[in-house]
């Protein structure tokens, strides 16, 4: 089959063997998968990981049990064992024997079929399509933002950054009502904010004051954190989401001083992003700014790295 | 009056002149002072504070309210407008117009005489000396850790740093029912664990699991987060005492991938220190590692950043 891995570099690979399904698994044939952030850091050696990479991704099931094929499917990325302490205890995201698709030890999605466990399997609604489906799952991080903050009318809300998972973040906080601002520095992704009638600052005009209650952090860049925590209230709270190789350089005695809550912020779930995108609360196809096919995977995932574009997805085989 | 200030350098200064008490402040005549780890960060550049150094005190009011006249206090070291959003939200500690005894805009006890605002007062009982009231402050901030988590009899707890600031922190943990863990990498303030029968463990023996409920991080170092986010379980809290002058270099990604709750974690509750000193829950006497006459200031900060040294203390006048 065809798959797009990286092992050092990233290639193109027409003839990489189809993966076989085990236990539990099924074999799903990808229609279409977008490229995220983590995609690209793993190529600057996030995780360490080497294989077929992606994680975002819309398909058919193709051979698994019976009442799942040629059902249409967005997919859970974390594989768990669903018997260890944290299995048990409800967090299963968190396994400790968990792979995840095209990121630890599991091979992704940019290829024609990918193997995955049929615990992980989400049926996407005919009202949202396969374009739209490519998003379930960084919606679903998204969502997870607004399941770890309590979130009131009076809240003064803040996300900083407007690439793909910041513009998801805003978009699912501003259906919460709140206070909110996105701040970037792209005007591209800020004029789509405004679109959407979210209030959007460039990061250069934004007063640092520590006066905000909450700030999520999706700038995907070690200076997000500085900059959130200049924005942050005393006893506030900054939700962590940006991921990427190599280390922060951060004076963490703001935080201390100002007894600021920071927290990490992961998968989520993936029922309230699908309800959420067939509701028509997000405006995810404005986001896409190209499309190649798998064969170009790796001029498609040169392109997702300049700010011109938001989304890239690559187009993999029909619906 | 005699003083030990932080201008550039530290000097001790025989002829400084006498704070004046303004509106709602008292002067107090100090006894007796202890050396912070935030004192010596000061001399770094922590803060840019410029001025008489010290928060760490035990003396009797010599001026102010009747009521107070000759009583012996300990005082709390923020000094807050009352009025602003943040003193009428129940956040005092962390007013806007705050000005912080010997840390930030307001001379501080390492001196003869300090002024106070009278609202910082506690009266010292009768069954706390001298030597372990000038451990209520710090002890105060150690309280604090145990404000902002919650601790349950099975919950893992780990003390990182057997410093001042570690030894409080583990000490006041120890009055409440949990898993204590304490780690640090002096044998002798190790030691002094033991001997409180703390379970206590050298930093290079520790197994870096993630698995532990809540790390508590005191070692004032920009290592500790590091270490904390190899300990803490995903889903689990770190609490941040630290502060230093500069930044940490740190890869923040497991805080984001185990999801973890990090917490900064300042000033706590007065009353809580003066009642486990009170109750002897806290073994104080046995941290004091030396005692300078305030002459003696600039030795006296040189020797409490030795690791052979735990508290150093600055005798001022007498009782």
């Amino acid at each position: 089959m065809r798959a797009l891995a990286f092992d050092k570099a990233l290639t193109f690979d027409p003839r990489r063997p189809e993966p076989i399904a085990g236990a539990g698994e099924c074999l799903v044939r990808v229609h279409l998968a977008g490229i995220c952030s983590t995609d690209i850091q793993i190529t600057r050696g996030y995780m360490g990981y080497r294989g077929v990479l992606g994680h975002e991704f819309v398909g058919t099931v193709e051979s698994g049990p019976e009442e799942w094929i040629h059902r249409r499917v967005a997919c859970e990325i974390n594989c768990v064992c669903g018997k260890c302490a944290l299995c048990q205890a409800g967090l299963a995201n968190h396994c400790r024997a968990r792979t995840v698709l095209g990121i630890a030890g599991r091979d992704g999605a940019f290829a024609d079929l990918v193997a995955v466990p049929v615990r992980n399997l989400h049926a996407v609604p005919d009202a949202i399509s396969d374009e739209e489906a490519v998003f379930i799952e960084p919606a679903a991080a998204a969502w997870q933002v607004v399941k770890q903050v309590r979130i009131e009318p009076r809240t003064q809300m803040v996300v900083i950054g407007t690439g793909r998972l910041g513009l998801l973040v805003a978009q699912v906080i501003a259906t919460h009502d709140c206070q909110l601002e996105v701040i970037g520095r792209n005007p591209k992704t800020l004029a789509l904010c405004e679109r959407r009638h979210l209030r959007a600052t460039h990061v250069n005009d934004v007063a640092r004051r520590n006066d905000r209650d909450v700030v999520v952090e999706c700038t995907g860049s070690p200076d997000g954190l500085a900059l959130a925590l200049q924005l942050v209230r005393p006893r506030g709270t900054i939700v962590l989401k940006s991921t990427y190789a190599g280390t922060a350089n951060v004076d963490l005695a703001p935080a201390v001083i100002n007894e600021v809550t920071i927290l990490g912020s992961r998968c989520g779930p993936f029922a309230d992003a699908i309800a959420s995108l067939a509701r028509r609360e997000l405006d995810v196809r404005s986001m896409i700014s190209k499309v190649y096919p798998l064969e170009r995977g790796v001029e498609a995932m040169a392109a997702a790295e300049t700010p011109e574009n938001v989304k890239v997805l690559l187009k993999i085989n029909p619906r």
